[in-house]
């Protein structure tokens, strides 16, 4: 590894802007090469998801490249879920029992913007937007693009080579098709995919609800959710079977259909999306996909970071988080591990292959969750009292969801192995009235509560632990 | 569907050729398509696992096709497994502590023999040798072969295709890369592979090991195995890692360094194996992946079975039977559901899914088990105790291993899941010392055992299901 190495990386969205950021800052030479226009120019939102949650592990990352206080000021907080039934009521569930304690709605665009000005500041980094990258030769890193500006095709060679493009990485699709080791892979699709669709701000520029929250209406088979952006409209996202149910995406393909559906499932919402039509027939529905693979790397010539090395579903609010993580860890194992790259690729995946597929797996955990979970009696007393033990036991009690977004310090393996046996035993100490789900218990009581739920905890993880024989 | 439509199966392995035996046995039209020779005529089997193990849920498969007696004539029963430790001391542990129950071991090329032999007596099937499927059109049910005789190219229309062409399947990776819909697909490879060496018959003609045994040499880092054939030899299996450890295939490299890790690690297997170098450098290294995916089918044209759908690790000797498996499931299917292809293969891959997802990971607990537990002391009380419950109370205890290999009555999930969470149940009683692991215990002492493992287990099974809110 060498300073005057010359870093190609390939895609310029938020994590390999902020990883060319970062490996600027280190002194390295990086060539950024991105398929799109410059969003800084040119709106390209059309049919991506136009904001996203970010949390604490996104924050560590942008703090290491010192630009948290400029994507604080693009943040909308939200402190909790307001969930919407079927009748108009609402309900409040917070992140958290702690004070201070939230998730943010950014917009992609601006956040992306402000990690592509903060990179271009660096002299030694270049940014080519236009060029779509065709194919990687990973044995001689040489990158075969295109560019869209003049039609011609061109060729790069560099020393090293990151793969930041996403979930159809090229890169990714090399590993697989030059077979040149074995290369482990999975895509996998939910039976649901997604539509983008709005709800606009007042006539005053206003958010016509609480932009305090994350909104949502749970169905069961389908669930709409909604985000705010800061210029008081609202991103809505529908999350529905392609094929499967009454109402599909498959069968919805009349005004009427929609309109039916709307009307008898989200009578609410419906009153303040008035472009429902246009937008449900012309903005494009998305596949929900997860794909983890191993390795990561090639030698000491590639590697996929971000959403190409794990792209996941978005129920949990961390894919941007989550790859913004990745260039944390990456930063900490460069200063780590010196010697080849080979060498830093390989430990780095050795520490974060387990936390990214952890995240992979909560994600889907908190799909059925959002659906299902958060209208069940069991899983609202689960809250409840996860909220009271926060509130009151703020150092001894963190949830599941606390352990995923708020404690940046432990990683998504041990928050999913934690998160996961208290929720087992959680669940079970109620289902079995084993504790108290009274409405206003005394400290004391929940401290009964507290101490049963970490006995229970630990006994579980030790009976995993003998059973897995590890 | 139609008794007339001509049906193109791709494979004429072990599933291709039952498959083909079945679909003829119930009046269809059937063209089998296979790349390599006919292997009645030639033997194909260099670098191919020469005997495998066959058990109950094979059986089933090959009774309905009226084939199950001419297979056990060529079966030798292995009544369990027989662990050689370091010191060369050996210990016998038996797959069942019901009479009556045990594995088989078969050669892959007689049974697959038989399949074709049978299959060609029907008139209705044409069996077609030397003919490489290279790509195969899943809209018009076209596929594209070269035959290894002529040279030449040809296609081949059909109304329905089978893809039985194994875990490299051609069907499966036209679906991959038509992107025609979502196809969830992952391919896993462990970081060990394999190589068959061969233990010879002694000069007469006879076993120089226990033909009885299917024999193991656990080390942790790597394994031998051994499984016997009808003419005296036994062909043995080494799992190595491809990279890791002090002795891995790609630092055994010269004759001395084989040598060595032989002689330290497997001195008795050594003395048996007199071509030890020659095979070792010339048998080729298999690498050990599991593959799943779904859709199986497309529309009503195409379907994946057996290793093309599933392909799994080998250390629950449940490849082929699972591949067998499918054959029967299928039958039951188009005997159930009338009507279109369509609606046959989506209730087949409904009722079948589950199943083979569950025995590829049961493949991969084997692994774990194999290599490291069979020698661990807790693991081992926990198999005497498993063989005095099936001794004493055969109506009442199923260990894991039998639920998946002689309970055929139930599927691979229902077994992996009942005991998953016996094996805890049993490994968490055993390690707070809450059940008797003296050596002699009495019928009323191994009754409570049993209650309390009973107990136990459905006290998992309850807690899970509680925690899932399913």
């Amino acid at each position: 590894m060498n300073k005057q190495d010359k870093i190609l990386i390939i895609g310029a969205g938020l994590c390999g802007s902020l990883l060319a950021l970062r490996l600027a800052q280190h002194g390295f030479r990086v060539e950024l090469y991105e398929s799109r226009p410059d969003l800084r120019k040119v709106d390209i939102s059309a049919g991506r998801s136009i904001n996203l949650a970010l949390s604490d592990r996104g924050f560590k990352a942008l703090r290491l490249a010192g630009v948290e206080e400029k994507a604080r000021e693009i943040c909308i907080p939200m402190y909790g879920r307001l969930i919407h039934d079927i009748e108009g009521n609402t309900f409040n569930s917070n992140y958290s029992g702690r004070e201070g304690e939230y998730i943010n709605s950014i917009s992609r665009q601006d956040l992306n913007s402000l990690l592509l000005d903060e990179a271009e500041k660096h002299e030694n980094v270049n940014i080519h937007f236009n060029s779509k990258c065709l194919s990687i030769d990973i044995e001689s890193t040489i990158a075969h693009f295109k560019s869209y500006d003049t039609g011609e095709k061109f060729s790069v060679d560099a020393d090293v080579i990151f793969g930041a493009d996403g979930a159809g990485s090229v890169l990714r699709k090399s590993y697989y098709l030059e077979r040149k080791f074995l290369f482990s892979y999975s895509q996998d699709y939910l039976t649901h995919g997604y539509k983008e669709l709005e709800i606009p701000a007042d006539k005053n520029g206003k958010h016509q609800i609480s932009k305090d929250h994350l909104h949502i209406w749970p169905r069961g088979k389908y669930m709409l959710i909604a985000l705010p952006n800061l210029d008081g409209s609202f991103t809505v996202t529908l999350f529905l079977s392609y094929e499967e149910g009454e109402y599909n995406f498959n069968n919805l393909t009349t005004e009427e259909k929609v309109t039916e559906f709307f009307e008898s499932q989200f009578p609410d919402a419906l009153a303040l999306i008035p472009s429902i039509k246009d937008e449900f027939f012309n903005n494009p529905t998305g596949a929900l996909g997860t794909v983890k693979c191993s390795p990561w790397m090639y030698q000491n010539k590639t590697l996929l970071i971000g959403d190409a090395a794990h792209a996941i579903v978005p129920f949990y609010g961390q894919g941007m988080n989550a790859s913004f993580e990745d260039v944390d860890v990456f930063d900490s194992i460069l200063n780590e591990v010196g010697g080849d790259w080979d060498a830093v690729f390989k430990a780095y995946q050795e520490r974060r292959k387990k936390d990214t597929d952890a995240i992979a797996d909560l994600a889907i955990d908190n799909y059925y969750e959002m659906r299902d979970h958060v209208a069940n009696p069991l899983f609202k007393q689960k809250r409840k009292i996860e909220m009271d033990l926060e509130k009151h036991f703020p150092k001894d009690y963190f949830s599941k969801y606390s352990l995923v977004t708020f404690n940046e310090e432990i990683g998504y393996n041990e928050a999913l192995k934690r998160g996961r046996a208290q929720d087992k035993a959680l669940l079970n100490l109620i289902a079995d009235e084993a504790v108290s789900t009274s409405e206003d218990m005394s400290i004391d009581e929940l401290k009964i509560v507290l101490g049963k739920v970490q006995e229970e905890t630990d006994d579980i993880l030790e009976e995993d632990r003998v059973a897995g024989l590890k």
